[in-house]
């Protein structure tokens, strides 16, 4: 068999979304395998934002709403995204956080299902899905009930109580991917709804909303789609709910005439009537910009690449002698696995900070997890087999104990 | 009695804050009275943003939400606001935009008063105001009920029914100016709370939250304060209400530990509370830099700079012989008016267009609305003599009748 340099080399030499990495403007001397926490920024994303501070904010000032379309914006970063969804570009809208956008998808719901009175939140979900649904149930004064299971356990609660199920696709500690559609079936078999957090999803794997029936998507801008830090989310709304949206948190720009300033409520059509106040231009700038680099990639390459790179990283571990060195909490199935692969170890924040230093960027979750992403439009084999290497190297050397790698930063 | 040219030079050598011009960014041949509606970018603004982009988001990645803080980034620009608003800077926090950050604080005011079930708004305020107060009253199921009255009558209609007064301190198509003092004392003493929009209020008159004894405020970054096109708004939460806030609309941001990622919410102490979701890193970064811009400036020059060209306008058109060719509908008493002009005229469509072509850039509300916004950091007395001159011209000419003025843009 051919050695781990010569098979990582083959690999980047036939990858089809090679070329993509000089997009990327990334330090030459680190691999930054944390594209699922805030991915880089590209000369596309440089050269819009840019363009709208130098040409469209500078010189063009207010006129820039309509002569450089700031006004559509939030439409156009949804039409730019619906490839990598498997949606039509009306049922994506880009604006606010994850947050923001699932309490109005869950206010809607809410408003709408006057006779079902329990949502089904997944345990262990990022924690702001779950806020969220709790802080939106309080304001009901009781009509709604949280309901938080296992994701093993949704479909067997689903029953003609619930309004919908809200849950992510992929868990942002474990990187374990869930069945959406074995769920959608099950929820509309039952008259449920399902939401599903696409912040761990959008832009790395193979998705098809429309197959998959999901009825509320949302997602973020600032991971695998490299949009910069917090970039705006995103909301999709199957086009077979666009005639009924009533969410209880709105704003002017999701009115249907907002430059009438009209003293009543009247959404405007389908997703749009989802935005609340004036978006954040610059930002949703660099997010367009970020998209552009996605143009041409079919999305079962970057599932494809992201699994290979994953892959490659679990066959260099076990042949350098350390895959028993770390427990692997993802599981390896392709089908049951998102973009990141998490391990356990009990010094997991010192390997973390040791490996930073290193100039190989993972990062830590408490108390002992450690997550590495494999984005695939900017990693090579070469990358991943680098950080192999460097991992092999600071366990050996157990380097990671050292009290200045040990002693915690606020933040990781 | 000098020439009109004459007193706008000596204004201008008499002004404290001429300095300032210099710092922000104007196309030479422009004179921009819309800061009202979006600031123009200084070279601080776009410096902070750089800094963000090329240095941060660039080389130092993820670890730039530690080593450069940008965890404590809405934290900072509150800070920043505090002087300009008579707050102490930890009762401020920029987050969001103004329809979510009122939802929030109007879901904590529904949250936290199980006595009184009336919200009163301010009939005529900024729509999205209203509009957040109606899907808020809707998802209680009737508990809360809306009272919308005009401004002169809030006072009126406190009773002990009444949670809150929601209203703008200046109002948006007439530039006319509240007394919140009087309010909030009326409030107060019937023992609801005030909730004020300080959209156009922030950076352009003298605020002193804690005189005024408002309990709540919301504002923008994008006016007054030049943060950039939908740069994130911000949240006044007075001291004396930090123990006690219950957001219905939360997020892991504002999470007492959001690092820990727990399974139920627990608010942060004070504003830090009201985070929701990531902040746009990038947008704030400008917003951030362009309030370096007011350093050093005391409110009220801002204010007095504000008024003195307003009024130098009015004397313009007056001595320039068109005074009675629009109609004047802002009180012209100082502490009844913010830091806009409006004017009716029949013709204001093309009359806003026409002057945008000639180079002054004012705008336009429907039906008949010309708003000409008196921001006193980048404008001189000479940029407004210039505008009333050029205003005479296109009156004198009629050429504002032309069709290509007169035919609407989806936008203004």
């Amino acid at each position: 068999m051919k050695g781990l340099l010569e098979r990582a080399q083959a690999y980047d030499k036939s990858d089809p979304l090679a070329s993509h990495q000089s997009a990327f403007c990334l330090p030459p001397s680190i691999v930054y395998l944390d594209g699922n926490s805030l991915g880089p920024v590209s000369a596309n994303a440089k050269h819009f934002l840019n363009e709208c501070v130098e040409q469209q904010w500078q010189t063009d000032l207010i006129g820039s709403w309509n002569t450089h379309q700031w006004i559509t914006m939030p439409q156009r970063v949804g039409a730019s995204l619906a490839p990598l969804l498997g949606a039509e570009p009306h049922e994506l809208i880009s604006c606010d956080s994850i947050s923001v956008n699932l309490f109005k998808l869950l206010s809607h719901i809410v408003n709408s299902c006057s006779e079902r009175d329990t949502l089904l939140v997944q345990r262990g979900n990022f924690p702001t899905d779950n806020y969220v649904a709790q802080g939106l149930a309080q304001l009901t004064s009781g009509r709604i009930t949280l309901k938080e299971v296992d994701t093993a356990d949704l479909s067997r609660h689903l029953d003609t109580r619930v309004a919908a199920v809200v849950m992510s696709q992929v868990n942002y500690k474990t990187g374990e991917r869930y069945d959406i559609a074995d769920i959608c079936e099950h929820a509309h078999r039952n008259g449920a709804l399902v939401l599903c957090d696409l912040a761990h999803s959008a832009g790395v794997l193979k998705l098809d909303l429309h197959q998959l029936k999901v009825d509320f998507a949302v997602g973020c801008g600032y991971k695998f789609l490299n949009g910069g830090p917090g970039a705006p989310g995103f909301i999709y709304v199957a086009e077979r709910h666009h005639n009924h949206l009533q969410p209880a948190l709105t704003g002017w720009m999701g009115h249907r005439s907002p430059f009438d300033f009209e003293a009543d409520y009247h959404p405007a059509h389908g997703v749009t009537g989802l935005l609340t106040g004036t978006p954040p231009i610059l930002s949703m700038a660099a997010l367009l910009g970020a998209l552009k680099d996605f143009k041409g990639c079919a999305m079962e390459n970057l599932e494809a690449k992201s699994h290979a790179l994953g892959d490659f990283f679990l066959t260099a571990l076990a042949e350098l002698g350390i895959a028993n060195q770390l427990t692997l909490i993802t599981p390896t199935e392709h089908a049951r696995r998102g973009a990141q692969l998490s391990f356990e170890h009990p010094e997991a924040y010192g390997l973390c900070q040791a490996l930073i230093e290193a100039g190989v960027i993972g990062d830590f979750r408490a108390p002992r997890i450690l997550r590495f992403g494999f984005s695939p439009l900017f990693l090579s084999f070469t990358n991943v087999l680098h950080a192999a290497e460097m991992l092999q190297r600071i366990l050996a050397s157990q380097s990671y104990r050292d009290a200045k790698y040990t002693e915690r930063k606020a933040v990781t």
